[in-house]
């Protein structure tokens, strides 16, 4: 169940990016489960993958395969392909391979995305199999069944699309994500797919991805948990009628900034769906000395159990959030510096507890379902934020639940 | 309610070591609340506080007064004296000045130490007002009734007990502790005090504990939170007839390995009576190339909630313990040469699922109260160890009732 209400957006084709899906029964067979992208030639495409040592056959793969002009993304939902040691390896390149042969393309070409249930063998004959049918569904106007192709236990489809104006010609992105439904333990997790028809070469989209990822999907978390899988492609199909975008220049940086809001709001779907998730929680640190040192304590919040059930209690528990702030391990952090907000509340007062503060006014703001947490450090000029849940029973009722 | 069947000991007296508690009504009116501990003059004394930068007031000042030759402990639960500001400061020296006044020592002869409820004024007043009767309680066969002082929600009093034998002379230690029943949230958590009638300098009594704690407190975790007022204090009232134990002596070594005993024992304690617990869980990370990177596989096991769900449940999920693995930041990590264990039972060898593994047997393991995860990494020598305790629906009950 979502958190706050959540629509589905009017999906706007991004002209080169065509879409197919169909059903191969990898493990629901009531819908679709495979997709296929396909980038028009001369496309260009970067990605960011999970950063677990334990990353899965398919994301070894789809790295691998980057560097050489891919033309088809290959994804299926229901199984991770991953723990399936040199077995998964040959079924990931299996499936590369007899895509690459249905459409005249060389395997290096495909980079394939697997999520789902750990540790099975991944059924490639029957992926294999659908390839025929995902690719007579190839359509531009596809985006929406796509996005619905990738869930694997999300309980809604999660899609982004704007089209914004650069020196005068229009842009499109659309994109769309999975996330941390994890309602069937052993799921792997975060894939995000956004396509743009702006034209920028490779390595400057990289660049422009790696940046928009570090500020989005990197800043969300559900439970600290770093899946197999997690992936994140950025599509560039170059049919803009805008030039080409250059390094340094003015359409760049609106560009950047565009990519980054849409990374922004596929990643925050992803927390509205996080597993058992009731309230949407964004943690703030301010007057930090570093970035880095924010995000530190950030997440150490973010992460804290007693933290999260807490704010699932919307209980104004100040003394849970300064403790957590003062075990992230930021060196020579003066207590009496720090002032903690809940939305415009001041709930900490250099250290202790404000004298203005109540618990009515606390409480107030711990009933909304979207709650900031301020933090703010008198060390420096520097901040940044982390996304993330409540810890509910649900959550552990949904990862308690045997695999079934 | 004790993951496994738990006996409170006979508790041996420590010559030289008086403890007298009585009901100052610091939060429960009904049972004792506040603990005197007198050490012999001559008394050796160490101590190890947490590392969270939100210490309370009386861990500043505890710390402060620990090389200046105490004589004194005093102990409340029922109030942290956390987030307290200046004031709890005045009421902390406050409460070492009238110690220190009715037992003819100087105030710096008193280390204080509060658990319970953060960010509330500690009732200073009454505490004062029943040192006297703490006094006249003092006596060296009371470690019973103290060791049900210093509980907050804790279900259980944790003891241990141990008569040595050291060159031929018998040594006694016995402690205490309390710790993770943070049933009403906000308790500032894990004491523990430890005796021994050892005759051993102040220096040497302070590596022997920060060693012993660094492999028994230290090595355990319920859910990463370290709180504000965590202290382990030992004693050495030197009335053995042992002669003085000094450094680099067969009688250090062995007074060394029955200090760590003791606190493994009380450590272990701690985690039966963890939050929600109904599992006891060893993390042993073994072939590591360096204790660093054991204890942070191990820890990253521990914390993370998809495993603690999982062994909620009783399923032998070891998707989950490999991706905690794999996401626990150690460099250079080679998956393919990793093997899991639970128990005797291999689950992962290689990398991926073990080849004789059967979910009957991972399910039989799992089903049981106590289970060892065994991670071999195939890089090094070292190994070390973690305890903890699973993740329950009862966990978030505890944690998100309000404050009361």
């Amino acid at each position: 169940m979502a958190v706050g209400k959540v629509d589905f957006p009017k999906m706007q084709v991004v002209s080169g990016i065509k879409l197919g899906t169909c059903c191969a029964g990898v493990k629901q067979t009531e819908r679709d489960d495979v997709l296929l992208v396909e980038m028009a030639a001369e496309s260009s495409c970067a990605a960011v993958f999970t950063q677990n040592a334990f990353c899965a056959a398919p994301v070894i793969i789809a790295r691998e395969h980057l560097p050489q002009s891919p033309r088809y993304l290959l994804i299926n939902s229901g199984n991770a392909n991953a723990g399936t040691g040199e077995q998964g390896f040959t079924d990931a390149q299996a499936s590369c391979l007899a895509t690459a042969k249905l459409m005249s393309v060389q395997t290096e070409q495909v980079l394939p995305f697997s999520t789902g249930v750990i540790g099975e063998k991944l059924p490639v004959e029957k992926i294999i199999h659908s390839l025929p049918q995902a690719k007579s569904a190839l359509s531009e106007d596809n985006w929406s069944n796509a996005s619905q192709a990738i869930m694997t236990t999300d309980t809604f489809a999660k899609g982004y699309s704007m089209v914004t104006q650069i020196d005068g010609h229009a842009v499109t992105i659309t994109g769309m994500s999975k996330g941390a439904g994890m309602i069937q333990p052993n799921m792997a997790t975060m894939l995000g797919f956004i396509a743009t028809d702006a034209n920028i070469a490779p390595a400057l989209l990289q660049q422009c991805l790696s940046v928009a990822v570090e500020q989005s999907f990197n800043r969300i978390t559900v439970d600290g948990d770093t899946s197999t899988n997690d992936a994140c492609v950025l599509m560039a199909s170059g049919q803009s009628s805008l030039p080409e975008i250059l390094i340094d220049t003015d359409a760049f940086a609106i560009f950047q900034h565009a990519i980054l809001d849409a990374c922004k709001q596929l990643a925050e779907l992803i927390i509205r769906d996080g597993e058992g998730a009731t309230k949407l929680i964004k943690i703030k640190v301010q007057q930090a000395e570093s970035e880095a040192e924010a995000v530190q304590i950030a997440k150490t919040i973010a992460h804290s159990p007693l933290v999260k059930t807490a704010f699932f209690a919307s209980d104004p528990n100040w003394g849970r959030i300064l403790a957590a702030v003062g075990r992230a391990g930021v060196e020579q952090l003066d207590v009496n510096k720090i002032n903690i907000y809940l939305d415009d509340v001041c709930i900490v007062e250099k250290g202790g507890r404000a004298v203005a503060y109540t618990e009515e006014a606390g409480q107030a703001i711990m009933n909304q379902e979207e709650i900031t947490v301020t933090v703010v450090l008198g060390r420096g000029q520097l901040e940044q934020q982390v996304l993330t849940c409540d810890f509910s029973y649900d959550y552990v009722r949904i990862n308690a639940e045997y695999r079934t």
